[in-house]
């Protein structure tokens, strides 16, 4: 399939990278620096595009649009790509697949995981990330306007790691053999490989778990 | 002032301009055509320029942008645009003045109006466009990120019409003398101007009404 990825050089898109690679996919880089990106990916086809500078025109050619973008510094940006993406996305037969933040998902004791962080103390330096993550589903929920898209959630803890075996949930936290709600960058990708191969979330977020 | 009205050639854009114009401010409209927005406005400052067409650079000049730009066939563009602006506004030093719907207001018996209009039979064929319009100020009223920002709710019936008197709220709708939520164009263009002269809501919401 022709596969483009946004930001494929950051932690998750470099996993989805690499395995849309070793699957023999026909995959296309949107990146900010090819530099890094060669120096990060190897070679390979890149297109050097912010994430604003992209158009649906950037997009027909692929199958689907795999959106790994995170600013952890300036978050709003993730709402406002998303909202950039959803807009030039809209009518195109290209699928896109959004990696999302956890804190919509719910806890054990039915607690949005969000709730739970925006009541902590001193939260002010870190709760806008999740905070916007919120945002990106409720936009991506309450948006029927003819975009083919598919969302996922990763863990509470989200970690750089090889592939392993995982599990996939819908709106709940996913809590692995050591009852912790975790996932790495491999089962990630490999999951979400396995998404774009064999579509079973079309419209809908899903989320993925270490075993 | 200087001021920027997009959508300048619409019901609610028209009354704006005219009002901004006679009160003796420096007004640049943005029109998607020129020819339509001399027959309708006369002799002008247009710049012929798409919502999405606009950079944060064509805004930094002015004041206030106003913007009057409402999609009735897709109202989905309505949001779209609005999350546009919000991106390429943040930071500006330009403050700016959102028109929204009215489906985001109370009505008297406490419930939101959009909550009623989403049950009402057969709504299929409209319903979007409220909907749109409370995600609108959903967005609005969730970002904080450097936005010079206020929004205008209209009445229940927004129709066009000579200024009058008229009376300001926050969250619920207004009831004329009538017993109806009904404003004119004219007096959203007054009241809004008077807002832009001497800011009342920043960073907020307000409704307007004919007495």
């Amino acid at each position: 399939m022709k596969i483009a990825i946004i930001a494929a050089t950051g932690m998750a898109g470099r996993a989805v990278y690499k395995e849309a690679i070793d699957r023999g996919h026909d995959v296309t880089a949107f990146v900010r620096n090819r530099k890094k990106a060669i120096k990060l990916l190897g070679a390979g086809k890149f297109v050097k595009k912010s994430i604003y500078q992209i158009a649906a025109i950037n997009l027909t050619e692929f199958d689907v649009v795999i959106n790994a973008f995170a600013d952890h510094e300036n978050p709003i940006n993730n709402l406002d790509a998303l909202a950039h993406l959803i807009r030039i996305g809209r009518g195109l037969k290209t699928r896109f697949v959004f990696i999302l933040g956890a804190a919509s998902l719910k806890r054990k004791d039915d607690r949005l995981l969000y709730d739970v962080m925006s009541q902590l103390p001193n939260n002010e330096s870190w709760i806008k990330e999740p905070r916007y993550g919120v945002d990106e589903l409720y936009l991506l929920q309450h948006d029927d306007e003819r975009l083919n898209w598919t969302a996922v959630s990763p863990q509470q803890e989200f970690v750089d790691g090889p592939k392993s075996s995982y599990m996939t949930g819908r709106d709940s936290l996913l809590y692995a053999a050591d009852g912790k709600s975790h996932v790495t960058s491999g089962n990630i990708a490999t999951a979400i490989l396995n998404e774009v191969e064999e579509p079973r979330f079309l419209g809908q977020r899903f989320t993925i778990g270490d075993k």
